[in-house]
C-alpha cells in the first residue's frame, strides 16, 4: 500500500444544521453529511451527534483507503480558539454557551487535542472563500454575510482576525445612519441599537417593509419581499399577487406592498453598502467578498448595495474589486478543514 | 572604544513640522530636533530640509559616540511603505503627492534602500503607543485619533495594519449617523459626506458649534469652544468673558455660546464614542488608545466619548481598556524609529 494522502473532516455547525465533510490537502470536499443540529438539546447532546457525524465520515473515509489526521470545526456563536469553548452563543441555540466544544470532541473521538481546532463559523466561512473562493490568491480579504443576521471577517495573510476575546467580526454591530425609524434608533439583537444589522439582516429587511407600509398578506417574509418586488407593477386594477387581486381594496394594498417591498429592499442594501464601503476604508483588504442569502437575492439588493458601497469609498480604493462569495454551502467547512491542513504538499501521493 | 549601539533615526513628518530624534534599541528619544515642514515648496524641497535634518542628527550622535544605521519615518499622506513612495496627500502639503520618500532620502543621505523605511505618520504613532506608550505589553491595540482630521491603527503582534494599498487606518471615513444637519449628511474632507470626521474631528467640533448657534466672537476656534465650555454658567448679567460683558447683547449671546460649546462637545464626544465603540465590535483589539487634541481637551469631552463608546459594546467586550495615549509628540518618532529598530538585544552594551 502507498502511503495515504492526510485528509481532514472540517465541520460547519450553524443553528439549524450541522455539515461535516472529509476534505483533501487541496481543498475538495470528497464525501459529506448533514444532520439537523440538536438545538434544544443542550450542549452534550450536540457534541454526541457532531462527534457520530464526524466518526462516520471518518469510517466511510477509510473504507475509501483515506486516513483522517484531524478536525477543523466553524462553529455558530463566539468560540475561544486557543482553549476550544463556547464563550458566547445566541438562544439559537440553548445552552451552547460554556459548551467544551475541542475537549469534548476530542474525548468523544479519542483524539489528541492538538488534533481539533474551532472559530466561529463566519471565520471558518471567510477562510474557505480566502483560500478556495472569491477571494482566492488575495494576501488579504473582507467578507461580510447578510443573512438572518451581519457577520464578517477580515482575513490577512490567510489568517481570520479573530480579536483578543474572539469577538472580532462583528461588523453587524457598529451605528448605521439607516437603522433607525421616527427618529429612535433601531432594537438590535445584541442589545444595543441603531445598528447595521437591525437595518441590513434579511429579517431587519422584512420589518423594514412592514414598516413602509408592506402587508403580511402579500409577502410573508423576507424572501416574499423579494418575489413581490420582482414581479411587474401592476396596471390598474390587474392581478399580479394571485387570489387578492380579486378583491379591489387588496388589490391597492398589493400595489402599496409592491412599494414598500422596493423601498425596504432599497434602504437595506444601501445600510448593507454603506457599511461595508466603510470598513474597507478602515481595513483596505485587497478583496471583498459579499456573501448570505441578500447576496444571492439578485440585482434587485446588489445594484443599490453596490452604489452606496462606491459612495462611501475613499479615491485610491475605488476600484476595489467587490465579489459574491462562490463556495456557497461549503464554504465553512473548506475553512474548517484550512485550519487543520498542514500547508499542502504536492509530493503527496494517493493511494 | 566599546562596540558602538545600534541607534536609528525616527522622523516624524507632518503637515506644519517635521521632528526627528535620534532613539535607542530601548526606545529612548536621546536628542531631538523640529524644524518646520517646507509646506508650499515642494516635495524635493521637503526631502532637502529632511536629510539635513537627519544628518544633523547622525553627527550629533557620532559625537556622542553612538552609531546609526537606520531611518524610520513617519509621514503625513498615504505612503506606499513598499516602494516608498508618497501614494496621494492633502494639500496640508502642497506637492507631496508623488514624492519618492525613501529612494530621495536614501540618495541625498548616501544610504542604501534597506536602510530607511516610511509608514503614514498615524501608523508610525500607534506603532509608538504599542510598543511603548499607553498599549504597551498588548497583542494587538486600536488606536484612534481625534484632532485635524480623524485616523487611526490597528496594530496587530506588533505591526499596523497598512492595508492592501497602504490605505487602511482611514477610520474617520465611515458613515457617522451624528453627521448630518437638517436631513443631509455634512460634508466631509475626503470629498464623501456623512464621515465620522465631519463631525466628530476638531474643526467639525467647532463648525457644530456654530451650527448651535454659537457666537464666533465668543470662540474663534475649537480651543475657544472648549473654554468657553469650561467656564462657569453665567449669572444673570454676570461677565464671565471679559469685555463682551459690558455690552448685554453679547452677554445674552455668550450664554447662548456657552449652552452650544456644550451641545457641540457632547455630540462630537458622542459621534467619537460611538464610531470606536463599533469599531471595537469589528477588531476586538486587547487595548484601545485615544489620541489627539481631542482625548487631551479633558473630561468635558472624554466622559461623554467613553459613554457612548460603552454603549456600543458587545457584551464580552465592556472591560476593555480604554486608554488616553501617553508618549505625546514623541510617539510618532518612536514608532517610526520601531520600523527599523531590530528586535532588542539586551546584551548591547553602552559605549
Amino acid at each position: 500500500m502507498t502511503a495515504p494522502m492526510t485528509h481532514v473532516i472540517g465541520v460547519d455547525l450553524g443553528g439549524t444544521k450541522t455539515a461535516a465533510g472529509v476534505v483533501a490537502p487541496s481543498g475538495e470536499v470528497l464525501m459529506s453529511e448533514t444532520i439537523p443540529t440538536l438545538n434544544r438539546a443542550g450542549g452534550e447532546a450536540i457534541l454526541d451527534a457532531t462527534a457520530g457525524l464526524i466518526a462516520g465520515l471518518v469510517e466511510r473515509a477509510a473504507d475509501a483507503g483515506m486516513s483522517v489526521s484531524s478536525v477543523g470545526i466553524g462553529s455558530a456563536g463566539v468560540i475561544d480558539a486557543s482553549s476550544g469553548v463556547v464563550v458566547s452563543a445566541t438562544d439559537a441555540i440553548h445552552g451552547w454557551a460554556g459548551t467544551e466544544l475541542i475537549s469534548g470532541l476530542c474525548s468523544r473521538l479519542s483524539l489528541p487535542a492538538a488534533a481539533v481546532r474551532a472559530v466561529n463559523d463566519v471565520h471558518a466561512h471567510a477562510l474557505g472563500e480566502a483560500w478556495l473562493g472569491a477571494a482566492a490568491g488575495s494576501s488579504s480579504s473582507l467578507m461580510v454575510a447578510f443573512g438572518t443576521g451581519v457577520g464578517g471577517s477580515f482575513v490577512l495573510a490567510g489568517t481570520p482576525v479573530l480579536g483578543h476575546r474572539f469577538v472580532g467580526g462583528h461588523v453587524g454591530h457598529f451605528a448605521s445612519p439607516y437603522a433607525s425609524f421616527g427618529g429612535s434608533p433601531l432594537s438590535c439583537v445584541c442589545g444595543g441599537s441603531g445598528h447595521v444589522e437591525a437595518i441590513a439582516s434579511g429579517p431587519a429587511l422584512y420589518e423594514a417593509y412592514l414598516r413602509c407600509g408592506g402587508s403580511a398578506v402579500d409577502a410573508a417574509d423576507t424572501r416574499g419581499v423579494f418575489a413581490l418586488a420582482a414581479t411587474e407593477a401592476p396596471d390598474c386594477g390587474a392581478a399580479f399577487d394571485g387570489g387578492a387581486a380579486f378583491d379591489g381594496g387588496a388589490a391597492a394594498g398589493s400595489a402599496d406592498s409592491r412599494a414598500a417591498a422596493l423601498r425596504a429592499i432599497e434602504i437595506g442594501a444601501a445600510a448593507a453598502g454603506q457599511a461595508v464601503g466603510g470598513l474597507i476604508n478602515v481595513l483596505d483588504p485587497e478583496t471583498v467578498v459579499i456573501s448570505g442569502g441578500l447576496a444571492d437575492a439578485g440585482e434587485l439588493w446588489w445594484e443599490p448595495m453596490d452604489t452606496a458601497l462606491r459612495e462611501e469609498l475613499l479615491a485610491p480604493l475605488v476600484a476595489i474589486p467587490v465579489l459574491r462569495a462562490t463556495l456557497g454551502n461549503t464554504a465553512a467547512i473548506v475553512g474548517a478543514a484550512k485550519l487543520v491542513l498542514k500547508p499542502q504538499n504536492s509530493s503527496l501521493s494517493s493511494p
